[in-house]
């Protein structure tokens, strides 16, 4: 069976770099076609017709939505090699556990972040920080969030990293000060070669989020 | 091996009813405990120390959290009989996309029509109608979700049915003459004894909706 993979993208998007990842893991040569977000594609608009968003995966011309449903589709198409989730039943709750957390707090944290100020911008550092450290402790002294091996939760977080010196930069903090494991982590995690491919440079994106600052907040 | 599985819930939870239908399709005995939300019980804030919230299941004595997690669980592992997700990787993945669609639209839409008034109220009860109808699309004239069997979709949204007279009486419409299919679709399911079992009558959820209707709303 041929297998024809486009993925449907944004470079800065921290979802779709978990795809990006997931597929790289697994040796699918893909297309890689970067989207336009303020001129979607008719592609794009008709292989996800209910969130209208990025990453879209189209496998022999069917859609696959929602980034972390990617990265388990990923894995069962291409079972033969590098499992993402583990075989444990228990240990794919929690798994699933800690990407869904990741997926339910991290993004309004962050935004808040390096798209507001003052008291906004406060408490959102704080939770954000907070969410950090969170994850750092359930990391502890492992390798990896899942233990020895790189998998599903590592794939989860690892784009946030790359938008992490933004947030240093708005948000006036060290992440390397507060979560030291977290961001030896980081370092472990850039040494795969899937991971590396995948992510863009952190001062590209640091440009790219203080365009964004600018258009979202009149300081 | 002893399976010990006990359910920390509470009666209305439509998260909860997930997870007592997930286990009495796979005919899994367990301990039903009812919580106290307003006094959650210290071996709920044992278990579920990050969101602190119900279900929560715990198997021989470890947690597992997130009813959605606890449903892919249960079916992990009991998969002896009655599949809850397909097996292919294609409709699998579509299945977690409408559970997720689920969870992430229908919670905030159904609060705002009972628990708000006026515009917010207003704005909340088209939403929520929206999202029915994408469901309903989504049904279309297939028996359940996933076709002729019962299964991922149908357990996550089978317990906002017992909401569906609350919503009906506070936001003043009918889901019957807005979604036919889907009316009908709420009958099969509760003709299965897992579903019948696990759902509380519809009027009592009312009474309980009315209640906090009043907490939150000055009429």
């Amino acid at each position: 069976m041929t297998n024809e993979v486009i993925l449907l993208d944004f470079w800065p998007s921290m979802f779709g770099m978990r795809t990006r990842i997931a597929l790289r893991e697994k040796g699918v040569e893909f297309e890689y076609r970067e989207e336009d977000l303020r001129n979607k594609s008719p592609l794009l608009l008709q292989m996800n017709p209910i969130h209208k968003k990025i990453p879209v995966l189209i496998h022999n011309g069917k859609p696959v939505n929602e980034s972390i449903i990617q990265v388990q589709y990923i894995d069962e198409v291409w079972s033969h090699k590098s499992p993402i989730l583990p075989s444990d039943p228990y240990q794919r709750a929690q798994a699933r556990f800690w990407a869904d957390f990741i997926d339910k707090k991290m993004y309004d944290a962050q935004r808040k972040v390096w798209a507001t100020k003052g008291e906004e911008q406060e408490t959102g550092k704080k939770d954000f920080i907070e969410i950090l450290k969170t994850l750092e402790s359930e990391l502890g002294d492992k390798p990896y969030f899942a233990g020895d091996d790189f998998g599903y939760v590592d794939i989860a977080l690892i784009g946030f990293s790359t938008w992490f010196p933004a947030y240093e930069k708005f948000g006036n903090f060290s992440v390397e000060q507060e979560c030291p494991k977290l961001t030896a982590w980081v370092k472990k995690c850039l040494q795969r070669e899937s991971v590396a491919k995948s992510l863009p440079e952190p001062e590209k994106v640091t440009e790219f989020v203080s365009m964004l600052r600018t258009k979202f907040v009149a300081e």
